[in-house]
């Protein structure tokens, strides 16, 4: 099958598009799909159109690509549908934090028990949610057979709520099990001959299974933690082996994996000591001040360096889009120069799922990916609606998610899992029924909460905000 | 039938053993039955025994009495074990709110969201629950017939437990329903006009029928409410009608019935000034410190003034308890002198509902009660192996529960019965671990918690003083 038709809704975000744009020029089954790039933003959408063009043409594959800012026309006879818009950008999470922090919400209200990641906003950003199932109905009155692949936070609420909502074949990516591969280097294993599942629900999900030559091999993890008071993490994302990672893995008897170990109560996450002590210094995980500034600096210095490398190819065709973007992704964190590397060689896909997903689907090439994807029994002690993440063979007849073996422990189902379900369930409900008194609820029961009126009066100027 | 075995574990209670006596005198099917009071306390077991003969004689009912301190003999012979005992008496609970409160949890680790009953203690005595499930285990193996009848808190998680952990037949009770009545009277219903439910679990029950000549009533409820500022409690249980009751009655969309009330988030009770907005002055209800003196102090009065009538009784055989008791009860609140007047009124049960449910048992007279029973599908959307409150009818072949109906609202069991259930789950979890770690787990989610060392030094200075 030729002539696919791939939407990318927010292609603004270049480094995404362009990873996208990369492992297909790396799947040949895909030669010759039409790849329609679609952002509210035309300038970010400008950019990431010369050079994912460019990025084409420099890796010799024939592709097709047009850009348009009108959702329906995107939409409109797409096969797949990638989804990684952020409705309100990162200006509108730092409203709504400073708003919250106003009121003595540290971190912002949308940071609760087992969900800190801060741009995974469950309880503001109705918009965002609003965004994905209206994408999703536009969809489902498109075409029965169109594939929506969420990308866009939040992951659990919103594959929960649109397959639960809307009929369009909905699924929900996510990088968390690639720190399965992190954990297995640590401790000098070959990922490749690691027996390994994992399983629960977006930002909590565990490893369930890690074993090699048939014998289980979860105590060998142990040897990637050193002693807690020299931990010392490269980024503010290196929490993999944090003190957190580990106090977790002893009391819910699971590695926690990826995001997973920003999840916790509000234990590890008080204030800016407390996460340096658990995330380590100096920035206390990605999810403090100081950790979230590194990040959204990096992104915007990107965006800034992308921007000019898209003037500079467009002022002189002859330039190399290899040689310019390697040479300025020297000068990024090495997880960025590793993706520059990766765009250029031949053999490595980016990471992302989203491409192999197509390519399992169109080409019939049974895959293993990682997938957001309704319970309907995967995990037996959880409820049936809602979107559990775990490891799927992906082939021409869809997900078939693999049997979890062994099951997760009722510690991690009752102490974890069932009180982040909860909190799903009551943000999809305020959500729904756009009552911002669910939400005063919902910070009733916040430890940061000191009074009654502290949650009104935060959710009123937060509602009277967003309403404008 | 005559002549069943009616043991009474915890008997010392006496205001509580001499309703038993009374309500027994008031069933005819139940003459000449044997009544065992067991105790630990000789001086309060002498206490009870004297003045529940008294009782028995003064209303000229057939009745055998027995006393000891030996639980295997209490339990040897039972036809029904009515257990109140509390493991510790009420200086082990006021010790662990003490150490709780010198840590900075404010009355204390076992007041809890949804479970702010001053004396209904899940975290800290395991003790409790160890004396419920070794009880049900000597009833298990001494008689499969023997019903053992719970009156003893934590109901929820006592009935629970034991119906989980042994094959005793066990039902659990509890005033709360009582409070059905109140609401009739101060809104001008006759309760015997009025068809009307609860549903819940214990101390989170709701009503959720009340009809009056086949139309919905709920509305008229409205106006057993007075304007928030005008809120004046006769008594620091007196939460009925309070500002929290109305707020919960408001967010869950149906009326909270007996200590429900109480038993709300942290919003109703951060502190005395909280506690006095939302139950009212003086007290702030009855989990205030100040409300919780009243009611400590109220039992001890009654505890010292039964003692002094049951010695006045031994040294005068030709006194009358009707004469004396009723006097010394008149310098006491009304509750109390309402419980009095009851004593002597051949038509008037106490309430408590232990001994109708044996006499409808035992004499096959069906009888409408309010239970706590395993839940095997009355309210359909909790699991299954909890004990649920509900109305059942009770006769010779056990208990049937009605059908509940309109079922409870997806706001209550989301918002309210889910995470209660959850907390038992985590407390009889760490109860039958017996490991402290997973109190240390419940701290860190609490928001009186300022920092993991402050859960872990409360832990361990509790399980250090319980352990002695």
């Amino acid at each position: 099958m030729s002539s696919v038709n791939i939407s990318v809704v927010g292609a603004g975000s270049a480094v995404f598009s362009m990873r996208l744009v990369s492992d297909i020029c790396k799947s040949p089954g895909l030669s010759g799909s039409h790849i329609t790039l679609m952002d509210k933003d035309e300038e970010r959408l400008h950019t990431v159109s010369v050079l994912a063009r460019k990025l084409a043409s420099e890796l010799k594959f024939p592709l097709e690509f047009s850009t348009t800012t009108n959702l329906t026309e995107a939409v409109k006879g797409a096969d797949f549908v990638i989804n990684t818009a952020l409705v309100g950008g990162h200006a509108f999470l730092d409203e709504m934090r400073k708003i919250g922090e106003k009121h003595g919400y540290y971190r912002g209200i949308d940071s609760q028990e087992f969900n800190m990641v801060s741009d995974y906003y469950t309880l503001t950003n109705w918009n965002q949610l609003g965004f994905m199932l209206q994408l999703a109905r536009m969809i489902e009155a498109s075409s029965p057979r169109t594939w929506l692949l969420i990308a866009a936070n939040p992951v659990f609420e919103g594959t929960t709520l649109l397959t639960r909502q809307t009929c369009a074949r909905v699924v929900g990516f996510c990088h968390g099990h690639m720190l399965v591969d992190e954990i297995c280097k640590t401790i000098g294993f070959d990922i490749e001959r690691v027996d390994w599942q994992i399983a629960g629900v977006n930002h909590g999900v565990w490893l369930n299974k890690f074993r090699l030559n048939g014998h289980s091999a979860h105590n060998k993890i142990l040897e990637g933690f050193s002693e807690s008071d020299s931990f010392k993490p490269t980024n503010p994302f290196d929490d993999t082996f944090s003190p957190a990672a580990k106090t977790m893995l002893d009391f819910y008897g699971l590695m926690p994996v990826g995001d997973t170990a920003r999840n916790s109560t509000w234990a590890f996450h008080y204030d800016e000591e407390t996460k340096k002590k658990w995330y380590g210094e100096p920035w206390g995980g990605v999810d403090s001040p100081e950790g979230w500034k590194w990040y959204t600096d990096m992104l915007a210095s990107v965006v800034k360096m992308l921007k000019e490398l898209a003037l500079l190819l467009e002022a002189d065709s002859a330039t190399s889009l290899k040689q310019v973007y390697s040479h300025a992704y020297s000068s990024l964190p090495g997880g960025l120069r590793e993706d520059a590397r990766k765009f250029f060689d031949p053999d490595a896909l980016s990471g992302e799922q989203h491409i192999p997903f197509i390519n399992a689907i169109v080409n019939d090439e049974a895959t293993r990916l990682v997938v957001n994807t309704p319970n309907t029994g995967i995990i037996p002690q959880l409820p049936e609606d809602i979107a559990v993440e775990v490891p799927a063979l992906v082939d021409s007849d869809g997900i078939h998610p693999e049997e979890i073996d062994p099951p997760l422990p009722d510690r991690i189902v009752k102490w974890y899992l069932l009180p982040r379900i909860m909190r799903m369930e009551w943000a999809l409900e305020a959500f729904l029924k756009k009552d911002p008194s669910l939400i005063v609820e919902i910070l009733l029961r916040d430890p940061r909460t000191r009074s009654y009126e502290q949650a009104v009066s935060v959710v009123k100027e937060i509602f009277t905000v967003t309403e404008e």
